[in-house]
């Protein structure tokens, strides 16, 4: 008989530490929008995505070959074309088969203290789907490690752990037996699920970004397997792990 | 017009510097069992309860004025009578007007990572009705700062932050801008209303107390103003503020 795999929460990245172990598979999460930009980017023809933690390392990559691309506070940083808004990568011509170069508030921050993993992936509702059965092929415990927000609880990451979660358990995954966090986040999952973008009316990050005039966005963001990659840090970079496994 | 007050959850100690602002009052919660014991050794005639860290702290109060209790992971520390089971301080000639010195496993320390605010009062289902009315009556925004297990998310202080933030809001109180904690809670809580015993027969942390045995400490737990007082710490002590003030 195998292992025994389990779903883990850390809600916010300053809990992560708590949860981290070796040899687990740690699922980093920004539903608004880091890691659905970073799907985006990647189904849409970008060659890959270097998450960066400060504005000045982006500038470390120079040449035509990198899109570099920031976002605090919800707005493109000045100097930049882009942010981490998931539209501006779709049929977008000036990006395809580049590398995106990437720092944002909180998600790009998540995948760095998640280094040292058995792997790194970005799962977001847009890849959700193939997210699942990539994880129930692997071996490994999952900790999903949302970004949240300057590393307080967020609703929307903790909705998309909660989805996560739940497609988790139906493949042979089995909930942490150290903390309640899987059960809750699956319990607000199923409250919301009928209408996410509803529930989330009152999310205190929804009413940042709808100051900033990202409706649209967000629609986008909540939407299941639009972006149907399993970007996976090697090295520097995230890149699809359904093209070089 | 009055200045507005909000509510604010941190749903474990670690996450509270991120939240910790002067000028609010701390709510600390720790249902199973720490904060209901603490309530109910008052309520039952115990003149106030003075929380330490560490087990061996305990010891520097000597004299028959003083009954000691120790509790780690769930169990009575070898060497102590007591632990952090309310049922042990209901009708017990022992303790009656006596001082109770109390270390737990998280709720005790929450309470000293709390010290510094405008006030620090604790907070359980077995008082939620006096503690609403006093923390309505006050000109401060409340911080509810769950102990949770080993600073990991718990469910059981989490639906108590959800039932009293949803009583809060009743009386005024705005939900906190800066994270969903709150919210999340309280729909956690409105799914759970009807049968929080059974809703928490899936937590870690009941399961935990199960294997020791303790299902009558948790029904009691999980009963609403059976112990309707409003512990707070003046100097090193909890005492009843409705009694004081």
């Amino acid at each position: 008989m195998s292992e025994k795999k389990y779903v883990k929460i850390a809600f916010t990245p300053v809990l992560y530490p708590l949860y981290k172990q070796e040899n687990e598979i740690v699922v980093v999460v920004d539903v608004l929008r880091a890691t659905t930009a970073i799907c985006t980017a990647i189904h849409h023809g970008m060659t890959s995505v270097i998450p960066v933690q400060e504005v000045e390392d982006a500038h470390r990559y120079t040449g035509s070959h990198y899109v570099h691309a920031a976002e605090r506070g919800g707005a493109i940083v000045e100097g930049f074309s882009f942010g981490n808004s998931p539209l501006s990568y779709i049929n977008n011509p000036d990006v395809k088969g580049k590398t995106l170069v990437l720092t944002t508030t909180n998600g790009t921050q998540a995948i760095h203290a998640a280094k040292g993993s058995a792997a790194i992936v970005t799962g977001a509702f847009s890849n959700i789907t193939v997210l699942t059965s990539w994880l129930s092929r692997q071996p490994h415990t999952v900790c999903i490690l949302c970004a949240g927000w300057k590393n307080r609880f967020n609703l929307e990451d903790s909705l998309f752990a909660g989805a996560l979660t739940e497609r988790l358990l139906q493949n042979g995954f089995e909930l942490d037996v150290d903390s309640d966090a899987p059960y809750a986040s699956m319990v607000l999952y199923q409250q919301a699920a009928p209408d996410v973008y509803a529930f989330l009316g009152t999310s205190s990050h929804r009413k940042r970004l709808s100051k900033l005039d990202l409706d649209d966005d967000i629609r986008y963001s909540l939407e299941c397997d639009v972006a149907p990659v399993v970007p996976c840090l090697k090295g520097e970079e995230l890149v699809d792990i359904l093209r070089i496994s």
